[in-house]
């Protein structure tokens, strides 16, 4: 089994570049976990003070879930991967079936933060963009996704985001073996780390 | 033809990521291309003033010599590569003869700086370190290889090594489509570029 860790800035373009890594390659010998799916569940919390949670913070993700099914998984057993809704802001009920499989890649803005998952990391990528081309990436996303007004993705960008990505996210391109710039239109490196993974895995 | 730029500041292990990506590969479909041999010709010049010149600037380089060759190779002839004596600051009458093959590496600090180069890449990577780790190496090779003490490399890393770098070499960054942290330590990264390398070559 070989685990890749795919991490990058919100906005970077790292689930362009894990979905177009992927999208060639046979389905049953990838499995991709996105970090998202991870985040904590807020069972007993109120409605009111889930929305005031900070999801770009490393404490919103239940790490320790994370790593031990990364450890079932290179162990050779199944696991239940968690469901995340944004809406509940709370982990569903459903959980998704995923088989041990050749390669493994761990996809989140925080996937290279905590040094026991790393460790149990054959590579490491980070997906690098300037921060403007990352900010309009998030204003239109967010614009188009969420109703929201491009202030207020701004201010969020301001309070929130930027602050977390400086303290949490940027640090860890020092832990990558490889940078990826120009995120998820860099056809070049997509095709190299595909390449790549397409060798690893066995005829 | 796949032509690969490799750039990255003095120091960086931008030479022992190609000779460790060079190494393991048959020697008849690969050949580097050393930007070092490219400096100008300084015929007519007299010694004095060859030794003012700053060999950290692009004016340094024979751009028109390296862009035609290059051209030559791409174009299925060979070339007679020329050859650089760094005790006579000159062009040495010595030259390399190199047949058209498989993969050209292009390699040197300032590999992606001119965009008539880079227009004639397939892909281009930059050898990323921090400051700090390639003065140490500069300092330890110069110390060394050209029997100079650590404060005569600091003089001149200050006087002419760091501005050059920050004003020729860490832009081009931006050009790359692939960047290699930890330079020739960075054995995962390595083995990605020969991987895909390998992949390129054919039987």
């Amino acid at each position: 089994m070989y685990i890749i860790g795919i991490a990058g800035g919100t906005g970077s373009g790292k689930t362009t570049v894990v979905r177009k890594i992927v999208e060639t390659l046979p389905k049953t010998k990838v499995a991709v976990i996105p970090q998202d799916s991870y985040y904590n569940c807020n069972d007993g919390i109120p409605m009111e003070e889930r929305r005031k949670i900070n999801f770009d913070h490393p404490n919103a993700f239940d790490w320790e879930l994370l790593i031990s099914q990364i450890n079932d998984l290179r162990e050779g057993r199944a696991i239940e991967q968690p469901t995340y809704s944004y809406l509940e802001c709370n982990r569903m009920p459903e959980t998704i079936h995923i088989d041990p499989c050749e390669v493994i890649i761990i996809e989140g803005i925080m996937a290279l933060c905590r040094e026991e998952l790393r460790q149990l990391m054959d590579l490491k990528i980070f997906v690098d963009a300037d921060p403007d081309d990352r900010l309009m990436r998030v204003i239109s996303r967010d614009m188009a996704e969420r109703g929201r007004t491009a202030q207020m993705v701004m201010d969020r960008y301001v309070d929130v985001l930027k602050p977390m990505h400086l303290e949490f996210i940027e640090p860890t391109k020092r832990y990558a073996d490889l940078i990826i710039p120009q995120g998820g239109n860099n056809q070049r490196a997509i095709d190299i780390m595909r390449t790549y993974i397409i060798h690893r895995l066995h005829p």
